[in-house]
């Protein structure tokens, strides 16, 4: 008899919807997945009697869709009752939402999500995460949480550390570029051997162009992102961060731009602050060296700060130097790993491979609970 | 109350025994492994009643052990009986053990292993082995099978591999340094900007000092060893690989040596052929180019071989041009990954990577069928 499980899809946006489709080309399975939820903020598909909504026609349903979000506590009680193992799938970035996990994990539902907010928030919450979870206690009764597209989308990264740190391998330092978007900036604006001068502010805005950045770059550009993702890294490490802003990030945006309330007047007003990153930039080449922004942690004995996030200088024949496009890439240095690091590289950013990721967990979790 | 699984572990040489030390250093586990069985070639420990053996005195007790080693046979009948499900660490090489594996599955027990004889025999042994498998059937009464460490040990790649696989990714090309004998030559023999003229012999001889090649270094320059892992990868990636004689491999042993029986007799007569690898190297470094020895996986229209092993050229700014060590590097091409790869680097060989991977394998199995 084949096993199945339920799942509920919250969040309908690109990763969403990339997510839905993808659910749908899942090749091998003996497991089966029926959707019974998929809800946006304003609106929601649920299906009472907990059988498979149809799928093919899942977006204009939900459009159509009468009932209007539920509330956390409806959703609890919702799942409660599902006769099937429940993996509840969050594709936002809602930290509403993260902050209810422990209930639905304590409730035996399990999770997958790309959501960062639940992990890289205060230390108090991923602890409750976590010890409401079965993934420590190894409690049946309690749900899985899986976060792999947290940190470099569907690249095997939080899989892998957690591998090295359960097998007992001791981690040395992890070093990273884990931001598409700062990926793109760097990897146009300082390159090996181009001696054409670029402006800090055209590439910002070359990448604002191409839809690499969020609407307004100074999400990207504060380095907070960078911060969360480290602080994930940091933690499965196991470094106690208090927060993604308890550990030292350097800021792209100038500090006196730090007021502007409108994006457009930013971006008028960036060009002005071009000759600081453009020293950066020079001095850097005349050493035969690129500028990348990059997040570390770093456990090696006598190191002051444990985690940063920032401008660093690579060698032209460093691996993070010939990085191409907007790739994410992370080194990990382990004692077993030795001298040379095990390192994951590719597309860290982007609804397929973040969805791909999530989809991955999922099968992961539904081979642990199915019935 | 705690979960917990019985290991039985095959293999004690330098991968086996680092397996038995890494599962001594398991962190954060909420499950328990008992190992009831270690056995080598000639030798066994066996708990006749399923208790736990004493992991930290198991070297000498097994050299001072009276049983032989058990038959295939007496080993399904002595795990059949075991009051938890069963993990069968197969760390050895011998394809006379990959040959039961199917015994095992029916029977319930799973299976961790790096031994590749078992993936990369011909296509039959592969077939049997996962349909006696709960992996696609999900039939719980079968055991599971993982196998990480086939290719690049420790290294994410077989996972990343079945996860692009499983959520319906599409492998465009997947090209890979899976040798860390060979990768450790040719990084060696033909570098970037290196005018210093190197005689391959003389490298070849030097990796077997520094015990990087087997005791016969043919083993290695045979190919056989990355034509063994491109058939688990193709396989994997959906071809119906025979085995791994099935597809062109370029042998690095000259043709006229290859009657030579005598090692000494062999690595004496080897300069003398030292001018063919010369002048592909001189004329590859003509183009600005490296040599390095390759496994590829072809899925692209039109392509006449899907599957090859040889020398190939890469362009300095490519990133396997500038490997280092006896790194591994696999690049997965897919149809979400778009333009640039997914990449997995690092360490691929060696016992203690080897052994993570095997371990790390074990702990997913236990996940799932731990009672």
């Amino acid at each position: 008899m084949s096993r199945g499980v339920n799942v509920a899809i919250i969040g309908a946006g690109l990763v969403g919807s990339a997510f839905i489709n993808s659910l749908q080309s899942l090749r091998l399975s003996s497991i089966t997945y029926n959707v019974i939820l998929i809800a946006r903020s304003s609106k929601a598909l649920v299906s009472k009697q907990y059988t498979p909504l149809p799928l093919k026609t899942w977006s204009s349903d939900l459009a159509a869709a009468s009932s209007s979000a539920l509330s956390p506590g409806d959703l609890a009680a919702y799942l409660e009752k599902s006769p099937l193992p429940v993996i509840l799938v969050d594709n936002t970035s809602n930290e509403a939402l993260a902050r209810v996990y422990p209930i639905f994990l304590q409730q035996g539902v399990s999770i997958a999500t790309p959501n960062k907010k639940a992990f890289s928030s205060e230390l108090g919450l991923w602890t409750a995460i976590f010890k409401a979870s079965a993934n420590l206690t190894g409690d049946a009764k309690r749900g899985l949480v899986y976060h792999e597209s947290t940190v470099g989308a569907g690249l095997p990264v939080i899989s892998t550390l957690k591998d090295l740190v359960a097998t007992g391998d001791e981690i040395v330092k992890i070093e990273g570029i884990v931001s598409g978007t700062l990926s793109y900036i760097f990897n146009e604006f300082s390159t090996v051997g181009d001696d054409e001068v670029k402006k800090f502010s055209d590439v910002v805005m070359k990448a604002k162009e191409l839809g690499y950045t969020e609407p307004d770059p100074r999400e990207d550009l504060n380095g907070l992102d960078v911060a969360r993702k480290l602080t994930i890294l940091a933690r499965l490490s196991g470094l106690e961060v208090q927060s993604a802003t308890s550990f030292p990030v350097q800021s792209l945006i100038p500090r006196v731009l730090e007021s502007v309330e409108d994006v457009a007047e930013f971006l008028t007003k960036l060009p002005e602050y071009d000759a600081e990153t453009e020293k950066l930039r020079r001095d850097a080449a005349a050493e035969g060296k690129v500028l990348r922004f990059v997040g570390k942690v770093d456990l090696n004995p006598g190191v002051s700060e444990r985690v940063t996030v920032g401008i660093e200088k690579y060698d032209a024949s460093h691996p993070f130097a010939s990085l191409k496009g907007s790739d994410n890439v992370i080194a990990f240095h382990t004692k077993r790993y030795g001298k040379n690091p095990l390192v994951v590289q590719g597309a860290g950013a982007g609804a397929e491979v973040t969805a791909m990721g999530v989809l991955a967990d999922v099968i992961k979790i539904a081979e642990r609970i199915a019935k």
